[in-house]
C-alpha cells in the first residue's frame, strides 16, 4: 500500500540530514496521494540512522493512522490542515533549520534582498501571528495549520513556498515531496543570506519589482526558461 | 567493573567530538551508578583517537580513583559535586561548545526565544554568579559545582537540562550520559538560534508561556506524546 | 570536438560544489576557446551529481549552440558578453555563494582589509549600478554582462578578478577556468573574512597602499616571488 | 638530512588543511633544528594534495636553501626572524584562519573573555603596529617578524602563543611544530568565540585575573594538573 510513496517520503527525510536541516530526530516530510486522500509521514522521535521506508506512517486526513505500527509526527495535524486547505500542495516539509528559525524567532517575514529569493518566492517569505492562548492549549498542532492558512489570505501559496511559524520555525511546501524538500534547502539559505545583507548594512535593500518579476518567472510558470524541457526527465523526479 | 557503563561513557565522549562539540581534548562526559555510588569519567586531556573505554576512569563520591590507570578529568570535583547534590542527574556533559560559551562568557541566560527552546528547557538557561577570588583560588572545580548549585535554587533543575558557568561553558545533565549528550547537543542549537535571533532584531521576543509550557509538556512528563511508546525502546537506550 | 576544453569545464563545475560555492544546481563555470571563438559552459538546471562532462554545451560568440543535446545555462549571454569585451579573460564563474551574495545585495564593494584581499585583487571589489526596468526586462542577461563592464571603466580587469552584480551575486574571471575557480574560492573566503571584520568593529579599517601594493606584486606580474617557478608546472595547470 | 623533521613539518601542514585554518596554498608551518640551527619549512604555493615530505626546504638561519627542489615558503624570513629572536620557540605557524583574521584586520587585539582564552593565553592575544611604507616596501617578511618582536616587549612569549600582524592574520607558536599547530587550532576557536561574545552583548566582560591565571597554571608550568603526567607519553609527541 504506497509502498512507492512510502519510499520517496522516506528518502527526502533522510535528504533531511544530507542536507543539514535537521538536529537528532527533527524535522518531518510528508507526502499526498491525492486519489486516495491519504497522507505518508515521517514516525514521530525516530533516530533517522534507524528509520527504514518500513517506518513511514500512513494516516487518513482525519488522522487515523491507515497503515503502519508507529506513531505519526506530532505535526501530523498540521501537515493534514495544509493538504485540506491547499489543494495543489503534495509534500509538505517541516524543521527547525538554524536561520530560518531565527527569523521565525525574531517575528519578521524575509524581505526579498536578491536574486537568489527571487529565484524561489515571489515576494516576502511571511511570518504567522501567534497564536492564542487557547489555540495553543487545544488543537495546538490543528491550530498551527490554521495560522498558516490565515498568512495565506493575501499571498498566494503557488508563489511563495514557506512559511515562518512565529516563535517556532518554517513549513515548507511543493507539488512533490523532493520539490518540497528542496525548498527547504532554498529558504535556509535565503534565510541565511538576508541575515547576513542586513549585517553587513543591506536592510532595505529590496530587490525592485521588475528584477523579482524577471527572476521568479526564469523559473516558474509558462514562460520559464531555467533547466532543461520537461520532456528530459531532469528537473524533477 | 562497571564495564557496560564503562563503554557508554566511552561511547558518548566519542559523540561529542562527531557533534561538533569539542576541540582537541576539550569536554568530558560521565555517568553514576547510584546503586554503587560510583561515577565513570573521561581522563584528563587524552586524544579522542587514542583513547578506548578502559580508558575511562572510575572514582567514587569523594574523589578517590577505585579504577583505571589515568588521571580523571580535571573537572571531576565539578561532577562530583553535582551528582552530590542532585539526585535525579545520572550523566553529565562539559564542554566549551562555540554559541553556548559565547553566552557564558557574556555573562547572559539564553532566553527561550521558540519552541526549539522549549522542547529543551522550561525557561532561561541561567548563566551563574562569578567564583570569588578565594572560591577560585582553593577547591577551584568544586566551588565551580556549587555556584551551579546555586543557580538552581529557584530553578528546577529536572526542567533546565543545562546551566552556563560564567566566563567559562556550559555544564549538562540527563538522567542518562546518552541523554545529556544529547541536551548538549540542543543547547548550542538552541544558543546558536538566539544569538542569530537577536541579531535579526528579536531581543525580547519571547515565546509566550503557554507555548513554553505547551512544547515543553509534548516532549517531557506524563502527557508527553512526543515519539513513540517507551516499549519500543527507541526514544533512549 | 573541443573535448579536452569540456573536460576541464565539467571539473571545475564539480569543484564548485566541493568548495561549498553552490546549493542545488546554482552556478556555472565556463571557459572559451579564444582560437575558435567557442565557448563552453554548463548545462542549465542539471544535476551535479548526474552531469558528465559531454553535458557540457558549446557555443559561438552569438549563443547559437554549436554542440551538447542539452540547453546551456540561461545565464550563457552575460558570459559571451564578458569573453567580447575583455580580451584577456579565459574563465568565468557565476554562483551565490553566500557571503559574496550578501555583499552584492547590500549594495556595497568589498573593502580591502587586508592582505588576504590584496593578495587576490588590487582595490575595492565593485558592485554594479542597479538595472532599469527596461534592462531587465528584454536582453536581462546580456544586459547584466554590460553593467558590469560598466563598472570596469574606473577599474583594470586585470587586477580586479571579480565583480558582485547588485542584488544577485558575484561573477569572477580568470586567464583559466581553473583560475577563476581559484578566484570565485577566494573571493567568498574575503568577503567572509570582511563581514566579521566590520562586525568586530574593523570597518574602514582599510589595507594602506604600500601593503595592498606589496601583497599584490607578491603573487601577480614580472616580479612576482610567491609559488614556484612556472617551468615547475605547479602553480597553474 | 633532518628526515624526521621534515616528516613532522609535512604532518603538521597537512593538519592545517585538516583543522579547516587553510584555503587553498595559503599557510605553512616550519620547525627548527636547534643543534644545527636549520629550520624546515613547507615550499612556497605547492598543492597540500600534491605535497610530500620531500617537499619540505631546509634553510638556515640567514635564508639559504640548504636542502629542498622547491622555493621555500615567501614567509620563511619572518619564521627566521622569530627563531633568531626567541629561543624557545621550536615550531611556527601562519594562516589566514578566518576569524584570527578579522580580529587582525579589524586592528585589534583579542580580550581574554573565558576560560577558553585562558587554557591557552596568559591575556590579550596582542596586535602589532602597523609596518611603515619603507618596512613593507623593503625586506617586508623580515620586518614582519620585527614588528612581532616589538609586540613582545611588553608581553611573555613564552605565556602568548600568537600574534595578529595588523591588517594581515595571524603568527602561532609553540615548542614544537605540533604545539604549533594545536596553537593554531585554538587560537581560531578562541577568535571566534570572543567574536560572538561581544555579538551578543559581552564586550568588555573580562575574565577576571583570578580565573585568568587558574586556568592558565592548570595546563602550564610547573604546577599544571591537567592531562597526563608526562611519562604516558601522551601530551605532547
Amino acid at each position: 500500500m504506497l509502498e512507492k510513496l512510502k519510499d520517496r517520503v522516506y528518502r527526502q527525510n533522510i535528504l533531511l540530514v544530507k542536507h543539514g536541516l535537521v538536529v537528532l530526530t527533527w524535522g518531518n516530510v510528508s507526502a499526498i496521494d491525492r486519489e486516495h486522500n491519504l497522507v505518508v509521514i515521517k514516525p514521530s522521535g525516530v533516530d533517522y540512522d534507524a528509520m527504514t521506508a518500513d517506518d513511514m506512517v500512513v494516516v487518513d486526513l482525519d488522522g487515523n493512522v491507515v497503515q503502519g505500527e508507529k506513531r505519526p509526527s506530532s505535526d501530523t495535524p498540521t501537515h493534514l490542515y495544509l493538504y485540506k486547505t491547499f489543494a495543489d500542495v503534495g509534500g509538505i516539509v517541516h524543521t527547525h533549520s538554524t536561520y530560518a528559525t531565527a527569523w521565525a524567532q525574531s517575528g519578521r517575514s524575509i524581505p526579498p534582498y536578491g536574486t537568489t529569493h527571487a529565484d524561489f518566492a515571489f515576494g516576502d517569505i511571511p511570518v504567522t501571528r501567534s497564536l492564542t492562548k487557547a489555540e495553543t492549549e487545544i488543537d495546538y498542532e490543528s491550530n498551527t495549520g490554521k495560522v498558516i492558512a490565515e498568512a495565506f489570505r493575501d499571498n498566494d501559496i503557488s508563489r511563495l513556498p514557506a512559511v515562518l511559524v512565529k516563535n517556532h520555525g518554517p513549513f515548507v511546501w511543493g507539488d512533490t515531496p523532493e520539490k518540497a524538500v528542496q525548498n527547504a534547502v532554498v529558504l535556509e539559505e535565503v534565510a541565511k543570506i538576508a541575515a547576513l545583507t542586513e549585517a553587513i548594512g543591506g536592510k532595505g535593500n529590496r530587490v525592485d519589482d521588475a528584477l523579482l518579476k524577471k527572476h521568479f518567472d526564469r523559473k516558474h510558470g509558462a514562460n520559464a526558461y531555467y533547466g532543461q524541457p520537461q520532456s528530459c526527465g531532469i528537473r524533477e523526479n
